[in-house]
């Protein structure tokens, strides 16, 4: 399948094509190839000839965009055009974007009676959750998917109703099929150095990437065959191989952010966290509390930005702020022991830096940063310097991802 | 221009293609058309094919991605193919890349060594980054840049080489502008059922956008035109047209975050700032602290995630947490006050709702949040409810937003 995004804001990079990235996983789940996706704006002859030459290279199109109900009816009218269909009101979708108006107390405007609008002999694929619902055209063995743009209401289209209809569709035999080994500590030419054999022995039709996040690296081994059976048992044995191969640098081997791995063993072992955050502001917790179900384990958070709240609130000692410095050692050790208490925990984070742009020394540069993790057995300290040339959001996403792992690796050997 | 940007890993989902905004950014500000984005796997085939179909609609290709050190070298075997030049070694490449590693103390690989390869007669565009340079290749009248998928590299790359060639380079006289005005507390709908006649009256050349953000509706006025005074003139008359049409939904005219519009506005009335966050769980403190210079006003947050916290830390009183449960109006009040003179500020915000997807009930729904904004004259609080089928995440962005908003007001209000 190809995909079709519609929309200015996404050329002026105004907006981040997120759906492309969702669809994409969607679709390498259900084992479909998304071979393409082509960003246009909206313009009529630029989706005429998106759709032309698509059509060239498949059979199946989904285009998102361009149904929301400022937009004009522009790929509309030009999917009526390319499958010489008539633009007429669908009666259903009239009665429940006025049904959903109703409820609000509005009344509905013209702009809003369009949207029910669609090409003739199409399915409409009702929208429960906005006024734009999809639209499912087939024609000749090609099918045209057009959805709204909006994320949420596009997802759950994708999932509810565009899925399904194309598993009963498709006759294709072809499984693809991945597992993803999450590592950190480690540089991507590093693991690239250490993999190099392993790689070249791989069998055909399976590969490895490798895929930079801050502080990550996934390994994402794929593999393309005909008998779906026998490519789950050989990727199975090459999974292993290579999580041997890459030891302990591997912190999960799901497809799960860091924020999930910790939750799910502070889960597991019933015990309890509190973040004492200075240069990375609420992020960790923030991270944490993405999770669901994270009220279990996460109790809560000090953001200690200033001096004073590091000494009023967590009672960080002023000799230690005076002689140290807040990005000190010292200082992180006494957030992390004092807000353990204050909390009442079993584990505790604490972090002090330089997100910079302004305030790096000589001896402290920007990106330096002092993380500390205290546990009912011990308390450990590190320092990292993220280098001053990576930006002010980026440290931030490295020293919470680096303090997440510090408690991570924690976990796992108090467990033992 | 259009922009081809390579890699399994954004077709599969794994990486959202962020590189696409950042670059179409960085053209529109430029007042060059990015037309067409297209997104490709690591696929020889598809590269070559992309190259020949976007060359025949424009002159100048940007391409990101395939040139990682464990990317193999398909993009540039197909793009010297494609020019019918040879690969060969650029020793200044080499040598920065063998001092890179020297200074880290590493040795180069063999598959280090083979980044410094590039196509015979191009220039090269140093990446002071990473060991992946970047590629100019120019041959009767038609340009494709390669460069690094790694998104900081291929962001300084844009910024300090590829755009001052551009500009050195381009004879188009045609500029295109546009302004952005933000608004909030309104749907796309309702604005736009504001703004039809406004719409209709716009000049030729001039369009109106409507970019939804979780909480936020970002309307982009643009133009284009020959005569680049005139089109700027003709723009603002419009532009200040439009804020006096939208009046109290705006919350700024310039293209920059929520939290950054609050914290120019307590950095200029030299106040502070504090939260104490339930249910958005750091995430305003996170927003808060993404901005650079923000250490000089906000002082910290209490992320009470537990109502011990709430109660020990917090001081909320014992008997509004039993009779009016954790999300009440009595509870977000006795966190905000308590906050302001904890962490001694003159505004706090406080939040306590519930994000889901468990712990909602028949009185109190997922998606209801209260909100708190304590100022040094008042305490205001308001009650949403951003409905149950919003995610977990988005409940928290809203959150964060609305938040955000009632702060923005209240010093607005406090100002006069």
């Amino acid at each position: 399948m190809i995909l079709i995004n519609v929309g200015d804001e996404l050329l002026i990079g105004q907006v981040i094509n997120t759906n492309a990235a969702f669809i994409g996983q969607q679709m390498a789940a259900a084992g479909i190839e998304m071979s393409e996706v082509l960003t246009i704006g909206d313009d009529a002859e630029a989706i005429r000839q998106a759709i032309i030459t698509s059509f060239e290279k498949t059979d199946f199109i989904i285009m998102t965009g361009g149904l929301g109900p400022t937009k004009d009816d522009i790929t509309k009218k030009v999917v009526c055009g390319f499958f010489n269909k008539a633009l007429v009101m669908d009666e259903d979708t009239l009665r429940a974007v006025t049904e959903r108006f109703a409820a609000r107390g509005m009344t509905l405007t013209e702009t809003n009676r369009q949207q029910a609008a669609v090409p003739e002999g199409c399915e409409v694929l009702p929208n429960s959750l906005g006024t734009a619902p999809g639209l499912w055209i087939e024609q000749d063995q090609k099918v045209l998917v057009m959805l709204p743009g909006v994320p949420f209401e596009m997802e759950k289209l994708i999932v509810d109703t565009v899925l399904p209809k194309m598993y009963a569709r498709r006759n294709d035999t072809h499984s693809i099929q991945f597992r993803v080994l999450q590592c950190t500590n480690v540089t991507e030419s590093g693991l690239s150095d250490l993999l190099e054999d392993y790689e070249r022995q791989l069998p055909e039709g399976l590969a490895l990437a490798y895929l930079p996040k801050p502080g990550i690296i996934r390994l994402r081994l794929s593999g393309k065959g005909e008998n779906g059976p026998l490519l789950t048992q050989t990727l199975d044995t090459q999974f292993q191989k290579l999580k041997d191969m890459v030891g302990e640098y591997a912190f999960t081997d799901e497809d799960i952010p860091m924020e999930e791995v910790v939750g799910r063993l502070l889960k597991k072992s019933r015990k309890t966290l509190a973040t004492a955050e200075s240069c990375t502001g609420g992020y960790i917790a923030h991270l944490i509390t993405s999770v669901p179900g994270s009220s279990l384990y996460f109790k809560g958070s000090v953001v200690s930005y200033s001096n004073e709240v590091k000494r009023e609130v967590l009672n960080v000692r002023e000799d230690n702020l005076r002689k140290r410095g807040a990005v000190s050692e010292e200082v992180v050790s006494d957030m992390a022991l004092n807000v353990m208490s204050l909390l009442d925990v079993d584990y505790a984070i604490a972090t002090s830096g330089i997100a910079g742009p302004a305030g790096g020394t000589d001896e402290k540069p920007v990106g330096t940063v002092w993380i500390a993790v205290a546990t009912p057995v011990r308390l450990t300290t590190q320092k990292f310097q993220f280098g001053n040339r990576m930006g002010r959001r980026q440290i931030i996403e490295r020293a919470s991802m680096a303090a997440l792992n510090m408690l991570r690796i924690e976990i796992e050997k108090y467990k033992r």
